[in-house]
Parts: C-alpha cells; structure tokens; sequence
C-alpha cells in the first residue's frame, strides 16, 4: 500500500499560551485533506515546546562557571547562557569537546545540547527547550482530536538528533500517544514462515523519519499526516524509545 | 508537497547471478506507477545481496576457535559457522556480551552481526552478507535505470540496523547513487533569515527509514519508489555517512 506523507501548512507562528491542539486541529481542516481512520499525525518539537512555554529568556540567566568555562572551549564564541541552559537539562554529560556537548538529558534522550536550540526561535534573546514531558504532549494532541473529529489518530513529536557512528540528522519520536512505538515482528514469520528473531522495529522513529523529508528546516511546515503505515494501535510511550544502559551493545 | 511511499511488488525470488537492474525496471514497469522525474528508487539489502551471490553455503564454513567460544556464550544456541562468518566481515568487535555480536564491518558499518542474515535466506543453510559494496550495486541499478528509462533515478539501498542509546531497528542507507546522502542546509537559513548552524541532515537515511514504513520483513516488498522527497542531485557515496571517530562525539 502507498503510504502519503502529507505537509499541514498554515500553523501561525506558534507563541506561548497558544492552544497547539486546535491550532493542528484548523491547520488540517483548512488544509483539506481530512483525516482518514489509520492516519498518524507528527508534529515537530518546537512548536510543541513554544506552545507550552518551554521557552527561556536569556536575560533571566545567570551562567554557572562550569557552563563559561565549556563556552570559552569551543572556536566560535558560545553564550554561556545558553549553556547553562544545557546543563540545566541535563542529567549526565556524555562528551564536552571543542565547545560541543552531548548530554543525556533528564528524560533520559542522548542528543547535542539538551536539545536546547536558538535557530528558528521567538526572537534572538530566547532559546526553546525539549517540552516537559513530550509524551504527554502528544496524548493531549491525541485527545483534542479525537474529541474534534471522533477519530483515534496517534500523535507523535520529532526533533532532529544526531547519532552515534553516523553523519548527519535524523527525525526521531521524542513524545508518541495512541501507537506502539516499537513494533516486535517476531511472531510474525517470514516469507517462508519462519520466525523473525528480534525483529523490532521503532516504528515511531521510522514515522518521525518519514516526516522529516517533508517537515525540512525553513519549510514552514511543522505537521505532517502519514497515511497508510503499518503500526499497532497502543499506549505506548517514547520513552520506551530509551535503551537501558545495561542492555545497550552498541555503546 | 505530499510524498508518496510507493511499493514495487512483483520481484520474483532473487537467487545468484539473476540480473537485478534489469528485475527491478521490469517490476517498476509491471506495477504501472512509472518513474518520474525527481524519484528516488530504495532497494532493499537482501535483494542486492541474493543477485551478488554474497551468499555463504554454511557447510563450508569451519568455525575457529573464537566463533565457538562466542557461540557457546549466549543463552540460545547459535550456530558457530554463522559466528565465523560475521567474524570474516569484521574489522573490529564493537561489544560481544552474552552471544551478541556487534562489529564494525569491513566497509565501516557499526552493526549486529556485521549485517550477516539468516532470516528471509534462501534456505537454512546458508547465510546473506551485506554487498560487497552497496555503492557500487547501488550505482550498477542507477545506470541501468538511467539506460532504460532515460531518467536519472538516485538509488538508495537500506538495512535495517539498531543503534546506541534507543530501542529498536531503524533503516538507514548502506549504498547510494545518484545524489548528495546528507544535505548541508547551513546556507538555506530559518523562517527569519538567520543561517542554520551545523544543521546537516542525513537525507539519505531518512528516505531509507521512509521506504522501511513500506518495506516490512514479510511484506516481500524490496523495493519503493519515493516520490516527491527534496534532495540534492550528486554523485554522493553512502560511505559519507560513517562517522569518523575522532569526530565523533556522540560515542
């Protein structure tokens, strides 16, 4: 079955206070696709987190000694706010070099700067955190909705992160509702019926890829309806995304 | 722009030496979506690697001494022949706890197995490796498209790999042609004009995990034409997507 990747244009620019889920709710009408029973619905972060107000004026921050020493580090000239900004954040710091920090952050995400982010912001002086709790995100955007349209879609927040091993970004789920983010295929046999031994796919994470090729940087387009995937309805969260670091071979 | 994931059924059983350019533009033509201009074309690893004949009969494989050492670890048996195997594509053992094997392969990749397959084989006694070099198959269907078609179809060739920090498989590039794998939009700016730091996406691998919400093992669908995606022309090589060490800050 073809699946559509299909852009939702037309948000405004997203403050906070905002009411994200009927804002999407306008923008798909207004788009005139509908919504169709099977449909997912990925919204990008940073909407999700200007909406909450997961947002900090720099001018409110007062830079630790730890965070001017790493913004004194790097070869361009960091703001140290915004890396206390980042420690703020973050849990574990996984590698500091050259000014670059990856951190594991309190929801337990491994990304470059807490996924603290100053390009596409409110203005120059502000920067946009990861909101709170993305899962939770995503189920009131599930549920405003379904009681606008009587439809279960599953909803899942992206944000691009770097990796291990590998150049470049990817879109990954940091927040899912009304999905299982992690597909276990094992029972379902191969094409000459034998059982496919862990064969997991996260589901939630091809989903947020997907929609990265249409959500691009400077598009403007910041929802994305995929329809016609395969994906197991449930109540799984992102979280589920996180490796324990005891079961983590790849490190 | 909506973008469409669209399958390419009809690829007979793939065995040794079976011309798989040639197999993929008959399949392409039988499903009657056509190519058009700015399609991109991802075939699935297996296929590729079935059609090369990296295959390995594992009758005549003799395990050593350390592929039965790490055979015998694990609480499932596995089979020391299939050990060995992984250990021939293996420039460096990554991790190797409790039966579990991950390597980086001779080509760079960082994987389980080093991308050595008993499921979805041709039978079970042999095993699939990955392609000799999945840039090289990846640009031979590019030309033979480009020769029958007269379109210029960037070809991207996917497995399924998983990944520090996050649970599950995702699909990613192990072969390109065609076009640029990861897309530099630093010069493109933001809605506001401002220039988007260090924001290099790994197109190549989002289109691979795009086509895998199309390409479910046991689907036997290995191959989708993605139409509509943004993407720079080029004569990129999927092995600008291995991170460089010593530039890697993520590990």
């Amino acid at each position: 079955m073809t699946i559509a990747l299909i852009p939702i244009p037309g948000l405004p620019l997203v403050r906070p206070g905002m009411d994200l889920p009927r804002l999407l709710g306008d923008a798909i009408e207004a788009a005139r696709v509908g919504l169709k029973d099977g449909d997912l619905l990925v919204v990008c972060q940073k909407v999700v987190s200007k909406a909450e107000g997961a947002i900090v004026p720099l001018a409110d921050v007062e830079p630790s000694p730890l965070a001017r020493t790493i913004a004194a580090q790097g070869e361009g000239e960091r703001d140290p706010r915004v890396i206390e900004v980042v420690l703020r954040q973050t849990k574990r710091i996984v590698r500091n070099d050259r000014g670059h920090l990856i951190v594991e952050t309190v929801d337990g995400w491994v990304c470059a700067n807490a996924g603290v982010d100053q390009s596409n912001g409110v203005d120059d002086v502000t920067v946009t955190l990861l909101p709170e709790d993305a899962d939770r995100s995503a189920e009131r955007i599930h549920s405003a909705l379904q009681a606008r349209t009587r439809m279960a879609i599953p909803v899942v927040i992206s944000d691009s992160f770097g990796r291990p091993w590998r150049e470049g970004l990817v879109d990954v789920a940091i927040g899912c509702a009304g999905l299982d983010p992690l597909s276990d295929l094992s029972d379902e046999g191969d094409l000459h019926g034998r059982p496919l031994r862990h064969t997991v796919l996260a589901v939630a994470d091809q989903v947020a890829a997907a929609a990265g090729l249409v959500m691009r940087k400077g598009s403007g387009v910041a929802a994305v309806i995929v329809r016609g995937a395969q994906y197991r309805v449930g109540r799984g969260r992102a979280r589920q995304l996180v490796r324990a670091a005891e079961f983590d071979l790849f490190r």
